[in-house]
């Protein structure tokens, strides 16, 4: 844990440089609107360690694997998020000396992440080998207006210097992955173009073709008034840019801005993409700053207005949930269907593999919470989508019938991870997807969905676990061998219980989904199943399975067993793991971190997250107490997840310590690798924490249920959700609760089991 | 299955050119000499599939492993075998037309891989697309007698031609690994340099800085008749030699001999590498083919005299474990305890990823039977010289206390795998290596080993089980979680039978083996344990352990089971899996072989191959039947082992049929893959099953013993073994056993249980 940022209700803040974190705070302090990423590297140039980090949502790089580790099955590639070329560069000179933050003197340095308005701002005062002192301030926006544009306001005031003061603005496209198998640009650049008013890179990915071009303008001012600048042409084989500069006095100031259109393939045409991205930038300038930056940080107002979270007196969790809503928005604001959360947002490469099930974990909630219901239906429609892909890669893994097996991680539908005991063996995922649609319909009441898209998927989600049972004549029950858990921490076990519990439930809703459908609209069912050729019988088989399944259990602990043999593991709490051994990951060989029973985050408890209302609170207790203290939680939705449980078993305190650390997960660095990447995952978690944990919130027969349970050292905590049309507000403090019915019909919520009804635009409060 | 060779007592033939498997061939027909390895590569241009191979004994490469698949404990290379530059290569040309097996019309093609004398010879007839017919022998071994040296005789007739016929003999360094992570030659070459007599390529690894020198001299004869050529000189970046030619007319002959000396700063220093080379080529040309030929044939008469196996009227039989004698001492000739047996010999790379434990189980045994007790005890050298890097690897996968953990594949000690399943949880290699210890003195009754090396292994490698096994409560025993038993095909399972039997085996061999050296030597004893900081409390902690040791079992069936869980697996016997879908590992997805009751290689019943004595006939009996029709014997080990086992039970049918297969695994291309390269550990297995199986070979208290057990359809077979200073030759026929003392004192041996007394130098008959 590393704590160096100040605590601030709407800000992150470094005051100081820290250069030994700078790559931490790359990753910390990076912008994003959900199109477009950018970790928090200098504009100008930085000989110390960095990393470069530019990101475009649905952009990869399918790189191939090397040969030594095929497996027949997998896929030809991996598949990784592609650095894509820089746009944010600006060198400064003064004269001939290169403005340096890692060799010139720095002093009074202080960054800002503004989380209210969306922007990052610098400042700082420099001092060269020679003596120059100067006073910078570098503010920037990725708009999310405008989402293909980029601003960089570089101001300098001359300390003690006179002379020329020259800015470099550029698009470069000599960028390299960090993390690759093979040290090769996954980039071919196309063209460099620099116009009089205008400058371009165009580029190709090597192996799939995307098309990317940035187009920048700027404008330059001396002491706040426009100035006429006659620039130098730079077009270089993998740069394209300007070189423009003015004469300063001491006390003088000088200003860049750079305007940025960032565009791709993904949503124009390749043919006219250069021409679009330079109209685009022309715009932009034309625009200005003030309205480019009026409109950004409108967007971000309109969206506090509807996602903030208010925690009255405890400021470190006040800011560490508006960074995790933060983060959450800028990753991924629901309006393309083709995009998908990626773990670590925009802000690395490493944990950046493409889709994973905890979307459907965490995720799908929190955007069916913060929007209306056509966010989480693209969520859902992304892996509908993806689902003639998911019934390929079953069939290539020896499956059939129609049965569908979903990538461990994806970007476009196809595997893009490599390793046998994810890629073939974690196979929970196909039960989160089905989950995720119970759980969509239940939130929204779309059964048009279950209709449309819902049942052809979980029919082919049942046939895939139909298939993946076998039937132990030892155990006289069906089993699932060669499973990977969602704990991790365990490879090729037997018996999972999660994922037999999953299976199970999978088979279940499926048929009673075929039920409702058949009810709903029977013209559509028949010609679903004829499309798919189901026949009646499947569902007697689903129906056999289920009632005959195995679970482990140990009846002495009153347990569930997180899979056969685990209690032979090597025995040891996380108490006991000196400190300097955690996290585990980055310090025990994997085969140690296999055979103890330390867990990376919630596996049996995971059951108990999702299904809550299956188990009574006394065997939910005897679990968690029992597999709580094996937990590392070195995955980021751990805590969250557990917070919420904790408050449900009537453990405050546990869950309050378990949401600070969900919501701090980043800020803090407590898996201390924050460098390569934020966790965006975990950041959904302790919403989740704060809303379905403290607010209780729940949906039962189609009803918003509260029971908010306060932590003790809160005054107040508010929050706000979609539900159906409506948006409510919920204001909670310890002797009174507060709804608030902001936008939509009359509506009848239940606050702690007692029916309330909330008049349009009114507010209801009710004392305890 | 793949059948296109000829049957023949001595010779591998090819009748008629297959192209369409001269991958295969490449494999099947190549040399080596214990040092140097050849693929049988054509010596002239090939515009067909091909897969160079040129390999050196020791030599290998540490590639970088890349980022993605990294785990802590890895090593940052996987080291593998590299392809060395080609100094087989001979261009050739009629005018202006280049020989091309490919595109040339080819007839009367016929390859000898001639074993009694060591020599691959091609012979055809070509025509080329101007109609020109020439007549060409190739014929090339790789010294036994001097081994730094290979000779290729290449001769051409005109059929119809007239003009000029030009070699090109070279030294090619333009080469790259087959398989490798980054596509990138290994290989810097250093200098090239041709003179009037001698051309040499001079080349250096580029990670581990070995040297290599490849200098060529050449005659060359038209009509029989020695000819004063004058040379062309060819010395570009990465290829040295000459050209040379002469006019002929139709009906003359034209005849290339090369001599090339193949060193390495394996052997020689870096200084004099190249002068060196030189010398010995010009050497070489001196003494001529024929005395170069003769040396080598000889050594090979030599190792026939001793080594040849006899199976009257089985031809494939036959043949085949001839091949296998052939090919293992091709690899490994026992005189360089830096070298040990690749289990792809010199053949490939794609097998080749250094030494493995099958080579203690297999080998051993075979280079005890062929050779003085030295040979062996080099190998045993080997790993004991590895003991510190075994140390250290341990260490760093968190042991402590002088525990060894030995690599899972290795050319130098290091680690050379990177795949977690194996180079962390394939613990049991561990077991082996002190296996050969036992069985090595067992054989030799060289206690001095146990003294001066063995104990001190022994003693680290109890450490290491001690220190892995971890108390079950739920058990109330010792369990082994985590590991990849000898099946291959489970992985991170929990008590695999096999591992908590050769751990306690062990536990207990060394401490029995601590009392023996006390006894024979108390001060080499003291100094040892005070050197290792050993206690003798640790003795009482392996005690406990080996008592109390958990084993998987199944009563109802009277068996053990391989490990936990492996009965809930999904059960298929081989005979169901569909032709087409053999071998498994090439056709199925690895979760599904892991799922399935299919077992690569003997797991429980390689302990009852080992500890044979350990276990009642009816006990392996019920093992053998339920384990057996599971195996899919996709390593090449498997089935000389079950060969062996299948005797010991009396299922002689199904003994002969193993043993075929075992001998016969690459000449027939059982597991579709002889074109990567030979499996040569199976052939030592083979070898077994005809020795151990048929023959019943055992040391019991210090004396030899044969039970021999001859297959119906032989008359008779017969072997020779050396045994603490004498060469005896058994021959068994169905109604007598005649046994040679070829060399060294009287000895009693025991024949199906009767002690027999052979005096030196004499013969016993012994009548059944």
């Amino acid at each position: 844990m590393n704590k160096y940022l100040q605590l601030d209700p709407w800000c992150i803040i470094e005051e100081g440089f820290n250069e030994d974190k700078q790559l931490k705070s790359e990753s910390i302090f990076s912008i994003g609107n959900g199109k477009i990423g950018q970790r928090a590297n200098f504009e100008e140039y930085y000989s110390g360690e960095t990393m470069l980090g530019s990101y475009l949502g649905g952009v990869y790089f399918p790189e191939p694997v090397a040969d030594n580790n095929r497996k027949i099955g997998y896929s030809s590639t991996n598949d990784k998020i592609i650095n894509t070329p820089n746009w944010s560069v600006i060198s400064v000179r003064l004269n001939d000396e290169k403005l340096d933050m890692a060799t010139w003197d720095i002093k009074n340095f202080r960054r800002v992440l503004n989380m209210r308005e969306g922007f990052l701002e610098r400042t700082f005062e420099a001092t060269s080998f020679k003596g120059h002192r100067i006073q910078v301030t570098a503010k920037r926006f990725l708009s999310m207006a405008e989402t293909e544009i980029g601003a960089i306001s570089f101001t300098i005031k001359s300390l003690n210097f006179e002379g020329r003061i020259s800015f470099q603005p550029l698009i470069d496209g000599d960028v390299k992955n960090n993390i690759s198998n093979f040290d090769e640009p996954f980039w071919n650049v196309l063209q460099t173009k620099t116009e009089q008013d205008v400058s371009f890179l165009w580029a190709q990915t090597k192996r799939n073709d995307f098309h990317f071009c940035a187009a920048l303008t700027y404008v330059m001012y001396k002491n706040n008034e426009l100035m006429n600048v006659n620039p130098t042409k730079i077009e270089k084989e993998k740069v394209a840019g300007f070189s423009i500069g003015a004469d300063v006095k001491i006390g003088e100031t000088v200003c860049l801005n750079k305007y940025v259109a960032i565009t791709s393939s993904l949503n124009h045409s390749r043919d006219e993409l250069t021409e679009y991205a330079c109209n685009l930038s022309r715009a932009a300038k034309k625009k200005g700053w003030n309205l480019l930056f009026e409109k950004h940080s409108g967007a971000w107002s309109k969206i506090w207005s509807e996602m903030d979270i208010i925690i009255d007196s405890d400021l470190a969790a006040q800011q560490a949930i508006r960074y995790n809503i933060f983060q959450q928005l800028q990753t991924y604001n629901g309006n393309d269907e083709r995009l998908n959360i990626n773990p670590g947002g925009f802000s690395g490469e490493k944990l950046n593999s493409g889709t994973l099930w905890e979307n459907e974990v965490v995720c799908v909630p929190f955007y069916l919470g913060n929007f209306t219901q056509n966010t989480a239906r693209n969520l859902l429609n992304y892996r509908f989508r993806h689902l003639p892909k998911a019934i390929r890669n079953a069939e290539k893994l020896g499956f059939n019938k129609g049965a569908a097996f979903f990538p461990a991680a994806t970007f476009n539908g196809n595997e893009s991870l490599n390793d046998w005991e994810l890629s073939f063996e974690e196979v929970h995922r196909n039960g989160l997807i089905a989950f995720s649609i119970f759980n969509y319909i239940r939130y929204t009441g779309d059964d048009n969905y279950l209709i449309e898209c819902g049942l052809r998927e979980l029919i082919a989600i049942a046939r895939f676990w139909a298939q993946r049972v076998n039937f132990s004549e030892e155990k006289n029950k069906f089993v699932l061998t060669g499973v990977t858990g969602p704990n991790h921490y365990d490879s090729n076990v037997n018996n999972n219980w999660f994922t037999n519990f999953i299976a199970v439930w999978c088979l279940k809703f499926t048929a009673e989904s075929i039920e409702k459908v058949k009810k709903i609209d029977v013209e559509k069912y028949e010609n679903l199943i004829s499309d798919i050729q189901f026949h009646q019988d499947e569902i007697s088989t689903w129906k056999n399975i289920a009632d005959n399944m195995y679970f482990p259990e140990n009846e002495n602990l009153g347990i569930y067993s997180q899979q056969d043999g685990f209690l032979d593991k090597f025995k040891i709490k996380v108490s006991e793991v000196p400190e300097s051994q955690l996290p585990v990951f980055q310090n025990w060989t994997w085969d140690r971190i296999l055979r103890s029973t330390l867990i990376k985050q919630p596996d049996v408890l995971l059951g108990m997250f999702l299904f809550n209302e299956n188990f009574d609170r006394e065997t939910i207790s005897r679990n968690f107490d029992f597999y709580e203290p094996f937990t590392v939680h070195e995955s980021a939705i751990s805590y969250g997840i557990h917070s919420v449980i904790a408050t449900n078993i009537g453990k405050e305190q546990k869950a309050l310590e378990m949401f600070l650390r969900s919501a701090r997960f980043d800020l803090d660095d407590l898996n201390n690798e924050v460098a390569n990447g934020l966790h965006i995952t975990g950041m959904a978690a302790s919403w989740l924490a704060v809303v379905q944990g403290f607010g209780g919130m729940s949906v039962i027969n189609n009803q918003l249920n509260f029971t908010p349970r306060i932590p003790l050292v809160w005054n107040a905590f508010s929050f706000s959700v979609h539900f159906r049309g409506n948006l409510l507000h919920l204001h909670f403090e310890k002797e009174k609760q507060i709804i608030r019915n902001i936008k939509g019909e009359n509506i009848i919520i239940v606050m702690n089991n007692k029916p309330v009804n909330i008049e349009a635009g009114n507010q209801v409060e009710i004392a305890n």
